[in-house]
This record gives structure tokens, C-alpha cells and sequence, in this order.
């Protein structure tokens, strides 16, 4: 336990000090973290104090509150978010205050609530923060999601364990992610960003016209918009502090043409969407469209989220993952983006990120479309990377050059 | 345990439905609660949802990261408070939603701090909170107090006891406290806020001159000033909401004449002061001010109270609560006002309540200084009550009735 504390500690300094930048005199806003990441939360506020930290301010919220909420409160109370919550969090960022979330949510928490509830909910808490989410998200001020294991969470990702050995094996997991027991973790992740930035430097340089993957069940050849960006790992305000706004974080990403994915792909993971599982599930694409999709399980639930609206049968992000990646190596789904996202390559059905465009933060919502940027209301993330699959790079004149053998990168970056 | 599920959901929708009197439709803010707390801030959440309430927001603070601040922020950060937070309470507050504080605190959990960093936090949280409390305190919405046992306050209050043991004690002594266990804890209210009323009204009859208490090292005469007003237990919102601001409530309280306290007086209780703890121990009263204190234990911490300003050496309160209240039957101290006031008769060193004096809350601080009310920047309740007290109302012509003997009310009231 002593050693737990310990490590939990580097942990806990390295996301302050290495990931969010805390400035001296800097305000932060903790948030998203449920009472049982209180370990965690607790590690973070003190290191923020100890880095010069001039407020730390913890929301807290308790899961077994919200799941009040949905079994007892009124029906058309879910169509409302306190303002005032949402107004005070948007001054604190216009003061220059940090935002940090520390994530550790039961998956199954809402399992077999209302969807219409849980869409509803979502939508007015969106609306709500959309000022905030917007100065946030636009790197106005530092900020950075990390993860807290949790036993719910724990036992959701390791159920052949005992509760306290899931939940030493979730934490085990975190922390190897997150590099703290390399002998400098500072250095290491400063190597690794390095390297990150190096591979999406490289892969903008190349200007592929689209990426081909090919693997067991899979032949998929994504189309890349003109201008797309390859973006990855760090990030700066627009005030100089250069902050990494995911720990962990092992992807380089970009966003595919609309219209030009073509070919068949096989997920390399199971799909957990809404409390429900998706297994063994292939998509097949027409110029860009899903034209077919096949489920062992969750077949209904596969097809109900591609017709979500027109966009969602679209791709929205391709990303590249090594199968080198630490988390990749335990081969387990966590039901968790922060972490599932950065265990393979992947792909995204919905809305694209407008920032993996030359200029695409200023562009309107016509010009994207025209750029091959897709637009929709979901943006639902799923792994299609293993040790078994290639990717190709095929450049506009045609020729083709690799990008990934048997999982990993085949060039080489000075980091 | 699952006893004490039932009996806490019992107490939880006693506070909601009986103490807050929530309205179907209003929204209810939690707050003053610690992560300790959250079983007992889970059941008020359920009991007020199902009794119609739109949203609960529930702020909760950790212990720990106080703590973290207390030992690493900025000294210069404690006079600061972040307004946002404030200013969203009102907004709650103006838009109709109850209040409710669920205390839970470790007593000990600022001892050893300095002294100077408290002062000043709580000068800036008072400043900031001045508007939402003003709003609050004068009954414009409904609020409560009430108590959940936590791990540090149980340890606190049986300190020979086992940790569980001593949660467990803690428990039953307040589930005991607010009648969880009466054959119908509603009706049993019921009855007590119709008795506390009764005695109020009975005590604003007489128009006492003054009491005077007398018991074992205790002689003294509380001078009463003209339009004193007995209050106690039960309130009313403009709008027509009855409500308990706290429970449980055994006094009936008043305000002493600044000038007009004669005599000794014994403390039949310790007083807990900032992590101190004064025992044994008598103050002297001449002309209504403080002329020799004395302590077996924390003579100086006592001494130091008295002079913090002109006013901290005068009488602002004076309340009658029989022995037989079942908190003084525990015979114990609480370390938490809202039970350490309602075990025995009780006087407080500081401020007086504008609102225990005829037309009080609409006056100038002169117009209440002139009607015999005592300001100071403190309030500190301290017990006085015992099963060997007796203590006389003195009528203006002097003539003396018994108002309580051996402890116990001597009149009779219609319940």
C-alpha cells in the first residue's frame, strides 16, 4: 500500500506537472470524477498545491445521485441543466483557470435506463456547456483528461478478478500506461511526445491521397480530404503553455474524405455503445457510406447507431495506433475512450474533428462539407488494429508506399 | 445493515418531507457535506426525488483536499473566495430551490493549523456568501440542518470506542435525536414543534425582566431587554412553506440585554474552540460584560475568545432546553453545534440575533444596539444546563416564578 501511495503520487505529479502544465497562481477546476476516485483526486490536489496552484476547486459527483435521478425524477426535468453551473465553469476558464478531468465512471451505470432519457439529458447538459466546451476545446486555456480506477470500472474491465484484484490490476494498468515507473517519467513522456509529433510530422509531409488496410476480414481503403492534418499528443494555449490534453495518449489522428472509403472492415475489438456490447462486427462501404453492417452480437444496435442520421454512416477519424502500444499489450477493452482509443488503430463513424483540416477551425459548416469534412451528431470511436494488419500509404500519383506492417510502424523517426 | 438502510431512508425522508418540507417541482442544493457523508446524502437524494423535487445538486467537498490547502496553497490565496460559486447559489436561491447542509465534519481535522489562514478563509467565504446567506437566513427560502454520522466525528464523540462501534453509537444516537423510531416519527414532530411553540409563547407572555440561573458554581441573572422575542423550532417562508431549520431542535432561545448580566456562571459542558478544548470552566459577569474567566484546561484559548473584540465579552443569546431533551440524556459532547446546542440550557459570548427582538430584522445596528442587543464578529454557544439547574423568571415589579427545576420545565403547556 505504502508503494501504491507512492506510485499513485508520481502519478498524480506527472499529470499536473507534465500533462496539464499547472502554472504558478493558476486556478483548477477538477471535474467528471465520481466519489470513488477520491485516492486519486485527493493526489492531484496536492500536487496542483505543491506546483503553485492558487485555487483547486473539486465538483464532485456521486453516481448512485444520478442514478436517483433517472429512476424517480420527473420526465421533463431532463430536458434542463442548472445554467448557473455551467456560467460559473466558463468564468472560471475566462479568469485563466486549468481543467482537469479525472475519469472513473462505471460502465454500466445507466444499463437499461431510458435512451430517450439518456439522449435528452446529454443534449441539455451539451447545450449548457457549449460556451465552456468551446473556449476549452479550442485550447484557450490548459487542460487534461486522465484516468482514476475505480472498483466498479475495475471489475467491468477484469471480471475473473476479486474486487480488490481487479482494482490493484486496473490501477497496475494505469499507471504502466502512464509511464510512471520509468526510471524519469518526465523524460519518457517527453521522448514520447516527441516521437508522437515526429510520425504526424512525417505522415503530413507524405500526403497520402488515402490509407489502405488490410488484415482478417478486413480491405478498407480510406480517402483522405486534400488538406487533412495529422495531429497527435501535445498541444499549446494560445498563452505559450504547451500542455498534453490526454494521459495517456499513443495516437496519431486525422480525418478521412467523406465520400472515399471503400471496402470492408472487421473490428479488432468488441464496440461497448450505450451499455450495450457489439461483437464480431463488420462494416462495408460504398464512397464513403456503410452500405452493409453484420454482428455476431448487437447486430440492432450496430445498425440503429449507423442510421442515427446521415453522417453516421460516414467516417469521421482515421487514427494510427502501434500494436506496441502499452495498452494494446493487455488486450482488453476498458469501456473507456480515454484508454480504448489509444489501444489500435481505429476509425470513427460521425462528426470530424474541424482542427484535422488546414484551417478547419475557421471554416463554416459549407466549407467543411465541401473540404470532405463529415458532420453528424454522434462520434463513436472502434478499434480496428491488431498485430495482423498492414497499412498502406497510397500517394495521389498512385504508387504505394507502407505505413504499418504486422502492426507496426515501418518508419523510423528521430526521437 | 439492512435495519440500517431502513432506519437511515426513515431519517432521510423525515428531513425531506417533515424538516425541509419540499415542494414537488423545487430544485434542492446539498452542500456542507464531505464524501463521508455520501450514504446519507444518497438517501436524502432518493427521499427527494421521489417527493417531486425537479433536480438535486449536491456540492461536496472533501476533507483531505482542505487539508491539502491548508498546508501548500499560497498564504496569500485565504483571502480569496471564488465568487462564481457564490453567485450560482444565489441564483439557486432566487429561483426558488431549498437549501439543505448535511454536517458530517471531522472536528479535529484543523487543529494545528494556523490560526490567522482560518480566520481569514472564513472572512472571505462569509464575504462572498454574505448575499446567499442574508437571502437564506431571513427565511425567504427553505432550508435545514442536519447531521450524518461520519467515520472522524464518531471517533470523535466515543473516542473509546472501536471505529465501527463508534460510527454505529453515532448513528443511533441521532437516528434517537429526530424520534427515526417512533411508532410515527411525523406525528411524534409534530407534537414536539407544537411543545417548543407552546413554551416560545408561553416565555413572550410573561415579558420577563430577567432569568437567573442557579446551580453548582452557578449564580446568575440574565437581564432580558424590553422586546425580547422567544423563538423556537418551526419557521415559515414568505411564501407559506413551514419548515424546521434544524433538526433536531429541543430549544426555545431569546436574546439577553447587552448590559444587564449579573454574576457567575459554571459551564456544565467543555467547549470545543478551533481544535481547542476548554474544561472546567466559570466566567464572571458584571454590568452585562465578562470581568474574570477561569479554565482547569485552555484558560488562554478561553481568554483570547473573550477579547477578540468589545462585543466578545457580552451576552448575545440565551436558551432553555430541559434535561430530559434526549441529547442531554447522552450526557456527551457532540463537537458540532447543531447537537451540542440542543442538550442543555445554553448562553453564547457575541452577536445576538436581530430576530429575537420585536421588529429586530427591520432595525439599524444602532436601533438594535440602543434596544439592548449585543454585536461582536462572534457567536460561541456554550452549555450552562443541567439536571441541578434551576432557573427563575423575574418579573419587572421583581417578583419570581420557578421556570425550571432540577433541569425540567416547571410549567405546563397544551401539546
Amino acid at each position: 500500500m505504502n508503494n501504491f501511495e507512492t506510485r499513485l503520487r508520481k502519478y498524480a505529479e506527472l499529470t499536473i506537472r507534465m500533462g496539464l502544465n499547472l502554472q504558478p497562481g493558476q486556478h483548477l477546476l477538477i471535474w467528471r470524477n465520481n466519489l470513488d476516485t477520491a485516492p486519486m483526486v485527493r493526489a492531484v490536489a496536492e500536487a496542483a498545491y505543491k506546483a503553485g496552484a492558487h485555487w483547486v476547486n473539486v465538483f464532485w459527483h456521486d453516481e448512485e445521485v444520478i442514478l436517483s435521478r433517472y429512476k424517480y425524477a420527473p420526465r421533463d426535468s431532463f430536458d434542463e441543466f442548472p445554467q448557473w453551473l455551467a456560467d460559473g465553469m466558463l468564468a472560471h476558464a475566462k479568469g485563466g483557470g486549468a481543467f482537469m478531468a479525472v475519469v472513473g465512471d462505471n460502465p454500466d451505470l445507466l444499463r437499461g435506463q431510458d435512451e430517450d432519457l439518456m439522449a435528452r439529458s446529454q443534449k441539455a447538459r451539451s447545450a449548457a456547456f457549449k460556451p465552456v466546451l468551446e473556449y476549452v476545446s479550442s485550447d484557450r486555456v490548459n487542460w487534461l483528461v486522465v484516468g482514476a480506477a475505480t472498483p466498479a470500472w475495475a471489475q467491468k474491465v477484469f471480471p475473473e478478478l476479486s474486487h480488490a484484484d481487479a482494482l490493484e490490476a486496473l490501477w497496475e494498468a494505469l499507471f504502466t500506461f502512464c509511464r510512471v515507473d520509468a526510471p524519469d517519467p518526465n523524460l519518457a513522456w517527453q521522448k514520447h511526445i516527441h516521437e508522437l509529433t515526429a510520425r504526424a510530422q512525417h505522415m503530413n509531409k507524405k500526403r497520402y491521397a488515402a490509407l489502405r488496410f488490410r488484415g482478417p476480414g478486413t480491405d478498407l481503403t480510406v480517402g483522405l480530404p486534400d488538406k487533412h492534418l495529422w495531429k497527435g499528443a501535445g498541444a499549446n494555449t494560445s498563452s505559450g503553455i504547451a500542455f498534453i490534453p490526454n494521459m495517456p495518449t499513443e495516437e496519431i489522428f486525422t480525418m478521412p474524405h467523406r465520400e472515399r472509403t471503400e471496402g470492408v472492415v472487421k473490428a479488432s475489438m468488441p464496440l461497448s455503445y450505450q451499455g450495450a456490447l457489439i461483437e464480431d462486427f463488420s462494416l462495408e462501404f460504398e464512397a464513403g457510406r456503410v452500405t452493409s453492417v453484420s454482428a455476431q452480437n448487437g447486430e440492432t444496435v450496430l445498425r440503429k447507431l449507423v442510421e442515427s442520421d446521415d453522417g453516421a454512416a460516414r467516417l469521421g477519424e482515421v487514427a494510427l495506433v502501434p500494436h506496441s502500444s502499452p495498452i494494446a499489450q493487455m488486450g482488453r477493452l476498458f469501456y473507456s475512450t480515454l484508454y480504448d482509443e489509444n489501444a489500435a488503430s481505429h476509425i470513427a463513424l460521425g462528426r470530424a474533428y474541424p482542427g484535422t483540416l488546414e484551417g478547419g477551425n475557421a471554416m463554416s459548416r459549407d466549407e467543411l462539407r465541401a473540404a470532405g469534412a463529415n458532420n453528424s451528431i454522434i462520434h463513436v470511436d472502434f478499434m480496428i488494429g491488431s498485430a495482423a494488419m498492414d497499412v498502406d500509404g497510397i500517394l495521389p500519383n498512385g504508387s504505394v508506399e507502407a505505413v504499418m506492417r504486422e502492426g507496426e510502424w515501418v518508419f523510423k523517426v528521430h526521437s
